[in-house]
């Protein structure tokens, strides 16, 4: 067996606290050099906190001296020390009087980013970014506390946790905006959301069907709300009786989630990010997407009437007046029209130029777009049929309209951005902050 | 709100025994038709089991008996009637006495796939295979809960979840065995694994990493463990003192996880695939490479004596070893040469030609690659040179380099086949049955 004896064991500064007048190993960073003439400060921080380690130099002889004479900012070390009650110190008035140091990994100097450094430059030294802030260290905690809660949801509510394929033997819903790879002797496409496998789940008896995973858009979007690659959090549920079930699993989902976050992260994220964490009420607000245009336009928006869809500006502003009207952040846009969403959304028996789909948008930013599915085989091939879709392209879907032939249930679902959820939970302008390396056009590095 | 009116709302199957005397609605596949003389039989399936609808047939005008005479294997229904006690039913003593029933989606006739269809063919109608196989609906629940109880158990000691890009700006590890795909004006590549991304994650501060994700092999491999996407369980572990501290933590997770197994779906395992769920004893034997070449040649294994690697017949031969002398299932198999090692893995300061590196074996089948990594630059730099990676490949690589420039602590961590663990413990033949839909070098489809 290989390993290294240490003198003392590793405690976190969180921790040290219960080590007062313990000889304890700090590992983490050296945060900030205070060379003094008779003192020398260095703080130590690791992923729970900052720590002074105080050291009266010797003068010559003084090995510890030296050795922090020579340190240098986020190099990773080990320093061994006793823990020292000491009311001055601003740090949780403890220090610890180091007996050795032990320079891991010595970082170069002057380090490539700074406090001053864009956003680009940060990406491109995106470990030192996220590493030399709180905030962004937080930012991950809050990811990993916020999708295991909406997991524990989903299992209590019967979810099984499915993997689907990203590699595809036909592009998905619609070739422009797939990715395509050499694949052996031919060609394979990258899944732009497992929504047809998530399906086929469905069909394979899976009762409601849970996936967190990448998903892929080949967008040529330089927004700061896309990415080529992003986790999605997918949702599908069999035997619904309509898309309101859906609806209603989402939003009950996000209320766990929340209530989840805030809870254990609400007064860092106040601290790190100055936003509260509203736990919602439920119901969420929901608006047709007729009723919400009629709004909208009330208000001079789309002047023209030309819009079918809305857009950034139209989603803030119906956020904003659903805010003013209810007070809540979340708002439902349910019935978008059959011309811009998929064949295979349900269409509304009443109205059949509508689809039994809605967006999520929270704080004016959609985070969702779910629908119930149509499950019907001959309806399906007729609605491909009206988008344009010619015999080679059902062909080419042959194995996903064939789950349609043998009994599959009613159901619906939902895709969910996680960056989204992040980049709005915590008010980022960006979704390049929410992610940690960040895929877009131009950026495939680090 | 659309949502239509059911005369009785869903009961699962596994529930029926609370509701007798009641009026319920079951949502299930058509299992077995049997229409007799004077009575009518449909064993209707949901996810949770087998139920008894009986109908007696009332001659001409009985709509019920004419829908019933109509229907077929595994068409999707909502049947609606009064759960009955009736000790004469083998089904839990239950049965449905029908008032409604409504075919939610026809299946065709005949299925194009039954009890006797080979393996390819049945993954060509997986949907199908996976519905009508309580074995195979097992599997994906099994999975469920192994994967969950992982995440607590790393949870618990301190991992974040992290989601790393798939798409990578350059070949990763080794070029040979990479997806590659146009990115708009240039090149991209699926990572092989979150190897870079998760080490750039410990460089980034997170102090323990945890990422369950698809990993991409351009291998030609047709084996029954191969597969050109599979969902990877990662680890990577900072602030370590040895390569022991990642074995550890494997060892304690699976036996967390497989606890939770045996508790939750035990009996079950044993009926429908006739294995035991065993929960392992901790430690987990260890055996260095050089001891299990000792052993396995004695035993009469590659007599040319010219094997640097166990082959899949020495790794099955080693299991049976250590099975033998210790009872245990698992073997973690130490220090592997750095010849066939990658140039990352940390070598041994007493012995530089072997790696601080690991396999384990489970049941004589590897489930897990894992290493203390080489964090400090100028070694990293040294061995990856020594690996015959030029200046060019240096470059493309330095994006990950640089990682260890600016204070890197010591970690390590692994990677496990989350398919192979389900193969070997359900004594599944192929990684095709333990996988929903399996992809490999013929296989892009369904």
């Amino acid at each position: 067996m290989i390993q290294k004896i240490h003198p003392a064991p590793r405690v976190l500064v969180a921790d040290l606290r219960e080590h007062v007048g313990e000889t304890v190993s700090v590992c983490g960073w050296v945060n900030t050099l205070r060379l003094q003439r008779t003192m020398q400060f260095v703080l130590v921080r690791d992923h729970t906190g900052l720590t002074q380690v105080t050291h009266r130099r010797g003068g010559s002889g003084d090995e510890l001296e030296q050795q922090f004479e020579e340190l240098t900012a986020e190099s990773a070390v080990r320093v061994t020390g006793r823990v020292v009650d000491n009311p001055v110190v601003n740090l949780d008035g403890l220090e610890i009087v180091p007996e050795s140091v032990e320079v891991l990994n010595r970082a170069e100097a002057p380090l490539p980013i700074d406090e001053h450094t864009g956003l680009e430059h940060r990406l491109d030294w995106r470990f030192l970014d996220v590493r030399k802030r709180p905030a962004a260290q937080l930012l991950f905690a809050v990811q990993t506390t916020a999708e295991q809660a909406m997991r524990e949801f989903a299992y209590r509510e019967g979810c099984t946790e499915m993997h689907t394929p990203k590699l595809m033997g036909t592009a998905s819903e619609s070739g422009a905006e797939v990715f395509k790879l050499g694949y052996f002797d031919r060609s394979a496409y990258l899944a732009q959301s497992p929504q047809f496998y998530k399906q086929m789940a469905i069909a394979a008896g899976i009762d409601r069907v849970f996936e967190v995973g990448p998903v892929f858009r080949a967008e040529p979007s330089f927004t700061s709300r896309h990415a080529t690659e992003f986790t999605g959090v997918d949702l599908e549920l069999a035997w619904i009786d309509g898309v309101e079930d859906v609806m209603s699993f989402e939003e009950r989902l996000l209320a766990h989630a929340l209530a989840r976050v805030a809870e254990v992260h609400g007064a860092a994220i106040l601290r790190h990010f100055g936003v509260e964490v509203v736990v919602p009420a439920l119901p969420f607000p929901r608006i047709t997407m007729a009723e919400a245009q009629c709004v909208l336009r009330a208000e001079g928006w789309d002047p023209e009437q030309a819009k079918t869809d809305l857009d950034p500006e139209g989603e803030r502003a119906l956020a904003a007046h659903i805010k003013e009207q209810t007070g809540h952040e979340f708002v439902f846009v349910t019935h978008y029209p059959a011309g811009i969403r998929p064949f295979y959304h349900m269409r509304s028996t009443e109205q059949p130029d509508l689809t039994l789909s809605f967006d999520l948008l929270w704080k004016g930013l959609e985070i969702t777009t779910g629908a119930q599915r149509e499950h019907r085989y001959d309806v399906l091939v007729k609605q491909a049929g009206e988008k344009g879709m010619g015999v080679e392209s059902l062909q080419a879907l042959q194995d996903y309209l064939n789950c349609f032939r043998y009994g599959c249930p009613p159901h619906g679902g939902l895709g969910m951005g996680l960056g989204r959820v992040l980049m709005v939970m915590l008010g980022l302008d960006s979704i390049r902050e929410a992610t940690f390396l960040f895929r877009g056009p131009n950026r495939l590095t680090p």
